[in-house]
């Protein structure tokens, strides 16, 4: 049986609320073996409250000793093996600027580049031309029309730019048309199999209406394409879950990927405390509230323990007024670990924490690292967390007589 | 996605080092419930002190409660599912007496018997025939020739002995042509399927040929062949994990497992003083050592208590002079549980011990079973030591953006 086939028929419509506080890699290390992490540097009095009442345990984001990036790294949270649902580059760069993809789509990532009078390329990334003066080159571009297909075209940073394909039998498996080297013509749009076939044709036919207007800009006379993808075919959180999911994120990566399992993008917050206060507003509408912090992550890729242990310190505060909501299952947890020390994702397993009035309470003491990794819900693939939250909200039934 | 695929893509190369020390049926038991096991007992200050600044966790040889033979053993340590890559017996028997099966080798276990002048088995094991006699005997079978096929016969123990058949397209799918019952002719060697085909005529042909030769012998005139197999299909260190690996061991078993996966065999040591000095001589030339403490399982195989204590303190004395090489990630574990009050292969899990820069501390203060089960590494399969090796050094890079 497969396990979302088994989520699906247990999971159950109620009113009771999920709220998943997401801080961006919060795991961490420390600094000298035998120290403490970020985590268990900081004060944290609300958390450490809430770990006396609730279970912990440690979440594998994806399989031992992998590291994941941001995308695998928040399918998993969400309930996907992040080894089965691969987001292709395309989807997950448009993800990155919160364009959600819909199903007609093929996502491709762009890079401007200069060519010379023979058309073959003299600078692969048009000298990294200025996120704003590219921003201008990019919208000229939304020129191009061909029929039966809809063209979106949305700036990223530089001299990168998104274009997205959308139309009926447009398949995703389509090469690069970067050469990879200067000296070399761009190539021609190459369909992997049938389905790529229009997908192919739609590219180049878009290529040849693309260098007719970029002829006239000096600093970027021409364009690559890379990373075509479809968005993974995964089933939402309505379909799978029978939840009515909210994101509530600063970062558009973080929005893209939500919206990618259909939540809702809900609120413009700019904070934290705005994040929550978003989460307070919406609170009747949606049974489920994934609630994105970024700067735990941030502050542990600038290599900064110590501001990172500050964050940590915001994040406490903010549990206060999450919890006067009584969610029936707080999770608290992050994508991955970022610790200051190695100034990057990791691979080492996340600390997570479930409140609710079903959680049976274990012997932690406080949210770390430490104590998580002999918490009561053990170690776990990330990918088993939703079902955990659902349970400790009561939403899945009993498998079986 | 597979698994071996993520790693073969993630893994790179860099200078950082890994030790594995495999002290082979270290995990043991109380001799009564409630009091220490054999490492529990064991006076290992070495040991311990890494135990503080490691991280440590339970390493399943297979699945919980199975058992495992040297030969899964060694393979899930070595990073394969050993219930995906099973050795055939022929192929076991082969590694065991430290002849490395190339992909065009097919090895067969046989056993010398006595026939009758009807031709029928007597003695299905040559009256176990003393290991030097048959040694003699097993060398005559060298003047069997075969042409197209390159055939190597060695001697393994008392009526015991391996053939391996070297030639193009001989598959290992072959029955056995052990009757199990005296009374009986040696049946013919049957394929399963085509490829076994010309490796059954091949053998054959051997049996034909040694029949005459052994007429002469007295107490072994016959033979039977079992366990036709090829060695398994597996993708080396070099190619899975971009890592050039020496395998450091005293016995041919150990030799041979190491050699199943590409591993260089280094040195000729005899004691576990001797393997440190082989490691350090080549610790240039490699990037990750495999190193067999083989006498902890001795002492457990034999139903000895103190001495398996007595060598467990052996092998924490030989760990400053390793870590004088400080490599990035020494990994110590075993390959399986032997308990002296067993005085066999268990099924109990592994204590597992993590030493590098990039550990995250657990609450730990003795490398022990009590300890390990609550460390930070949590309860893992054997097939994830090695990713988790890769990523304590470093030597793994991040999946998806």
């Amino acid at each position: 049986m497969d396990f979302h086939d088994m989520i699906q028929s247990l999971a159950v419509r109620n009113n009771n609320k999920i709220v998943m506080l997401v801080s961006d890699g919060i795991g961490g290390l420390p600094m000298t073996p035998g120290g403490k992490t970020e985590l268990e540097a900081a004060d944290t009095p609300h958390l450490d409250a809430l770990a006396k009442v609730g279970v912990q345990g440690m979440s594998l984001p994806i399989k031992p000793g992998i590291t994941p990036g941001s995308g695998p790294g928040h399918l998993g949270l969400f309930g996907y093996d992040p080894m089965t649902f691969v987001i292709g580059r395309g989807a997950l760069e448009a993800a990155g600027i919160g364009f959600a993809c819909g199903p007609n789509d093929v996502a491709v990532r762009c890079n401007f580049c200069t060519v010379g009078a023979d058309g073959k390329i003299t600078d692969r990334r048009a000298g990294r031309i200025p996120t704003e003066e590219s921003a201008e080159v990019v919208k000229t571009l939304r020129a191009v029309k061909i029929p039966g297909v809809e063209i979106f075209v949305e700036p990223v940073k530089e001299h990168r730019f998104v274009v997205v394909f959308r139309g009926e039998g447009l398949g995703g498996n389509v090469a690069d048309t970067d050469p990879q080297v200067t000296g070399a013509l761009p190539l021609d749009p190459a369909a992997h199999d049938e389905a790529g076939q229009k997908t192919a044709e739609v590219a180049k036919e878009f290529f040849n209406q693309a260098k007719k207007i970029l002829a006239v800009q000096p600093k970027a006379n021409c364009l690559t394409m890379r990373g075509f993808a479809k968005r993974p075919n995964l089933p939402g959180y309505e379909e799978l879950y029978k939840l009515k999911a909210a994101a509530i994120a600063v970062y558009p990566m973080y929005k893209g990927l939500a919206s990618l399992v259909g939540m809702d993008l809900v609120g413009q917050p700019a904070t934290l405390e705005e994040e929550v206060e978003v989460l307070h507003e919406n609170y009747e509408k949606y049974d489920f509230f994934f609630v994105h912090f970024k700067y735990t992550d941030s502050r542990g890729e600038d290599g900064d323990f110590d501001a990172k242990v500050k964050m940590i310190e915001e994040l406490d505060k903010a549990v206060p007024r999450i919890m006067e909501l009584k969610p029936s299952c707080l999770v608290v947890t992050g994508d991955h670990s970022t610790p200051a020390k190695m100034a990057s994702h990791s691979f080492h397993p996340v600390p997570t924490l479930i409140v609710s009035d079903l959680a049976r309470t274990d012997a932690c003491q406080a949210y770390s690292e430490t104590e998580s990794s002999r918490g009561g819900l053990g170690h776990f693939e990330a990918k088993y967390l939703m079902p955990q939250a659902m349970a400790h909200a009561g939403r899945l039934e009993k498998f079986g007589a």
